[in-house]
């Protein structure tokens, strides 16, 4: 399949992913006194963390490493967030988990679409391209919750963090195979925000469960030791 | 050097490889309230870590996002472990434990001779091959007890996992290397294996234990806070 | 821009990071109990971590995998840790950790020259070499502090390595464009490997605070149990 490339959606996926790695990191949860440079490089795991492990599955250099854009782009929305930690740090916890869901539910369809886009690029067929835009939205999470010794939200209840990915992904690929052509591929990725977005508000408002076959802490070796 | 690939192996692999991930991840010692869909995740790390991880050093796309059966394979099989886990929670834990040690025995030799498999048709030699033999049989793992917060097992006292992984890697490369043409490379495999499983069994059984310079508890950053 | 390779100062760089990533697992604050095959994987992590992640995003195969020479220097360094351990245990921790500070100063540039070196040898730019550079210097040990349920160093308070591992880059890669040709590649990685060691020792001699907007414990879940 030959589709075109947008590289607008990229970055402005990269900046909001990376303002979201960021404020994630500095939560309470998360915070493990990291310095300014540190939070800087958790902007990079959100931003183009996804990004490079997929461009990694599909044997290229990654984007983000080829044009320093990204890089830039991560930098400024890292600063960013560091400047809107510092005005809301007096906020009590539950507003700001809160809104971080939200803002969350909006940051994570774009790299779920452009995983799905990039795999669709290379031939690799439907299912390649819902597993790729999996890994590709989870990816940048992963890497901010190992390095601060948190059980990766994506395999934990998470108001359907994988769900939402793979519903990005699903309606994206379905859409780009199903009406090739009839629609650019700026409304077929509009489409597909749209669809995950109202799916994971009405999911954290709602508080719709996640299927947990058996209950146990979310706690490291801490509880071994 | 030019070596007919084999499938079935591949996915008979992964497919072993995922159940034991599930049942892995659902152990007390690493189950962190995970969700179906968290523990499916799990399943296609046992499944398809190791081979993703294995295709990524050797500069391909890895074969299980470019073939949609092994993404199949490991749901199935993630399920099936499920379905299992339901059972046997009634179980002691120390008669699943062993279970568990004698399933890996069969399961970790396949990702090894694959591993070296794939090293050797790269031209890379005995050396590479034992080492992307090792890598791809531990990688899944890691990535499991990582998510788990709990130290890999493949650095601690196992059982001779490290041992069994490199023994399966050096008798499948230097029968492929040395026999080559004798003997057909499903014979050469089950050779393998068979080495394999058999010294892993009597490590289990028989408790080898590990050298181990410098004793301290396998605990995380609990012990610190 | 083309580039002669220097492999031995490669092998060199791998050996001392070998030899650095044995010393640290075996530092109280990384030990987990572990074994002597798994010592010899941090020695991997610490001596071919780097070179592996960095010709991974380079797309390349790993030279350290391609190379037999790469493994056998890690076992070896990795078997000099140990018997350095055994010798120096008894020494006070205050003491050990002074002098693994100061030799991380003198192994920590090299990576970051050779990152930077191999992607404006893929004519990635200014900006891509100064990224590959921080990512190989800091890499291995991401891998040994997650290994150990440590929060990695890079984002905590840690002496200036950040700055450090980016200093040398910078240098590297700044000379290596404007003076092209005037400086052998072996001067100006002396140069770049001079300015950057001296700048870490007197970081670590004057102890130059990290910028950090939010101290919490650089603990791990344990503090959430």
């Amino acid at each position: 399949m030959n589709l075109p490339s947008f590289p607008h959606v990229d970055m402005f996926s990269a900046g909001i992913n990376a303002l979201y790695g960021v404020l994630l990191a500095r939560q309470p949860s998360h915070n493990r006194g990291y310095t300014v440079a540190g939070l800087l490089i958790m902007a990079f795991f959100g931003g183009i963390g996804g990004g490079v492990s997929r461009d990694v599955l599909l044997g290229e250099i990654p984007a983000p490493i080829q044009d320093p854009m990204y890089p830039l782009v991560c930098v400024l929305m890292g600063l960013l967030g560091l400047a809107i930690c510092r005005y809301h740090e007096s906020k009590e916890e539950e507003f700001r988990t809160r809104t971080l869901a939200y803002f969350k539910s909006f940051s994570l369809p774009w790299f779920a679409i452009l995983g799905a886009h990039k795999a669709l690029d290379h031939n690799l067929g439907i299912c390649a391209a819902i597993l790729i835009g999996l890994i590709a939205t989870t990816a940048g999470g992963v890497f901010i919750d190992l390095f601060s010794g948190v059980t990766p939200e994506v395999v934990r209840p998470s108001e359907q963090l994988v769900t939402t990915a793979v519903l990005a992904s699903t309606v994206y690929t379905v859409l780009a195979v199903v009406v090739q052509g009839r629609l650019s591929f700026f409304q077929v990725t509009l489409i597909a925000v749209l669809v995950a977005f109202l799916f994971r508000v009405l999911a954290v408002k709602k508080h719709w469960p996640s299927i947990v076959p058996l209950v146990a802490p979310a706690a490291g070796p801490g509880v071994r030791a």
